[in-house]
């Protein structure tokens, strides 16, 4: 039993009487995933320290040796400023509901501001009860297929905690990239272009006469258009070089 | 074994040589948590149908009777347009590499417009192979904690088809870029890509002798990467063919 302190820095994910080990080490490899590792566990069913929970956690075990352990929640929210709830279903209370993104990022800003933030999970089967859920500020609620809401508490976990770490500035890079990429030159692109015109011109590829010029003006568009790469040049001028060297050779 | 056919509304979820059978319930409960449906196989290394599948899959169980069967990968891939592969480490490949967001949302533009997307996910221990991966127009890399990438397959299906659903519901009727174009289409490409490996081959383009088979990779690579129009692959085809009737020639 330790004093109920979420962290200031991240999110405190909170298990409120999880039943299998199994999912309370799945949910600490989950929240590991995304970096989160303060974890609470209320009540839970099998006791504590929980061994099949050790062994299903491997990497993260370290997130069950700190986690830290409380009877009941209201213990476990001590010190907390603000309670996110994951609910299965929607329930008929009037609390703001939340999705994923927009709780994730809500929490990113309480807690710049200096507030202490947790989310609460359920026990497997039964979810949250009424009256754990009354002591949230508000709910989240995965956009699941109606016909089949069946995550588990891990991969709840895991869906909060990924939508934690898109939250955080650095990893917001949503942008496309190709890490590392030395794109060509307009320079180089021109060159290429050129290489491949004089040649195709030698080769009678520009025909008939009256179609030469735009045929070339295609051609030219088409080099340009393409997101080409140094290696990209380098083999299309290869490839040319061959076909040259190929017909040269008889 | 079915025809390969990627469906035309949402994105196929290929399975790639997927070795427990608990592995492959669980991603079809994760696709159906999304209401993704269509699951492909390719090689599974205990064989199909995999009672262990059926047994993880309960209220999914449909995903697993109609998933497609392949015996590999390009068959399974025969009539799809746009391929994303699902990476846990920033392989050295140069290809566009998005977050799960951003390639939900592209997948979701690109079967708005008529074509068929299809995402990869690897063997539980290994994940894809370069020879897979050369087939995918890019890439997907979970924003994971670098000091502990630990997804697992069913997980890396929840985040991937999280998304999907995600992108359903800011699907804008805005189309992006180049309107009117009619893009080829995966097949056409793959056409082209072979076309040109025969008459490089021919012509003795790949050398030294253990460098082919990078070469060839690096090659189906490269036309993959490419924005190509049907058009772009017809003058593509064209100048080869004239490079060939001009070494023919005398």
């Amino acid at each position: 039993m330790t004093d109920a302190i979420t962290p200031p820095t991240i999110p405190a994910f909170v298990l409120v009487r999880p039943q299998m080990g199994e999912n309370i080490g799945a949910a600490a490899r989950a929240m590991w995933n995304f970096g989160l590792d303060h974890m609470a566990v209320v009540a839970p069913r099998d006791g504590w320290p929980n061994p099949a929970a050790v062994a299903m956690a491997s990497g993260a075990g370290r997130l069950l040796d700190e986690a830290r352990l409380y009877s009941d929640l209201p213990e476990a929210l001590g010190r907390t400023d603000f309670v996110f709830a994951t609910t299965a279903r929607n329930r008929d209370l009037t609390k703001p509901v939340f999705s994923p993104e927009a709780a994730m990022a809500a929490a990113a800003e309480k807690i710049a501001s200096g507030q202490r933030v947790a989310v609460l999970f359920g026990p497997e089967r039964a979810g949250l009860e009424n009256d754990d859920i009354s002591r949230a500020n508000a709910l989240i609620s995965v956009p699941v297929n109606p016909e089949f809401p069946s995550l588990n508490l891990a991969q709840c976990v895991l869906l909060v905690g990924y939508e934690w770490r898109r939250a955080q500035g650095d990893v917001k890079a949503q942008t496309v990239g190709m890490a590392g990429t030395e794109w060509a030159s307009g320079q180089e692109v021109e060159h290429l272009s050129q290489h491949f015109e004089e040649r195709l011109e030698t080769a009678g590829f520009f025909y008939p006469d009256h179609k030469i010029a735009s045929m070339k003006v295609n051609l030219r568009n088409m080099w340009s258009r393409m997101p080409l790469t140094r290696a990209d040049v380098q083999t299309f001028h290869g490839m040319m070089r061959q076909m040259v060297r190929w017909k040269e050779r008889d």
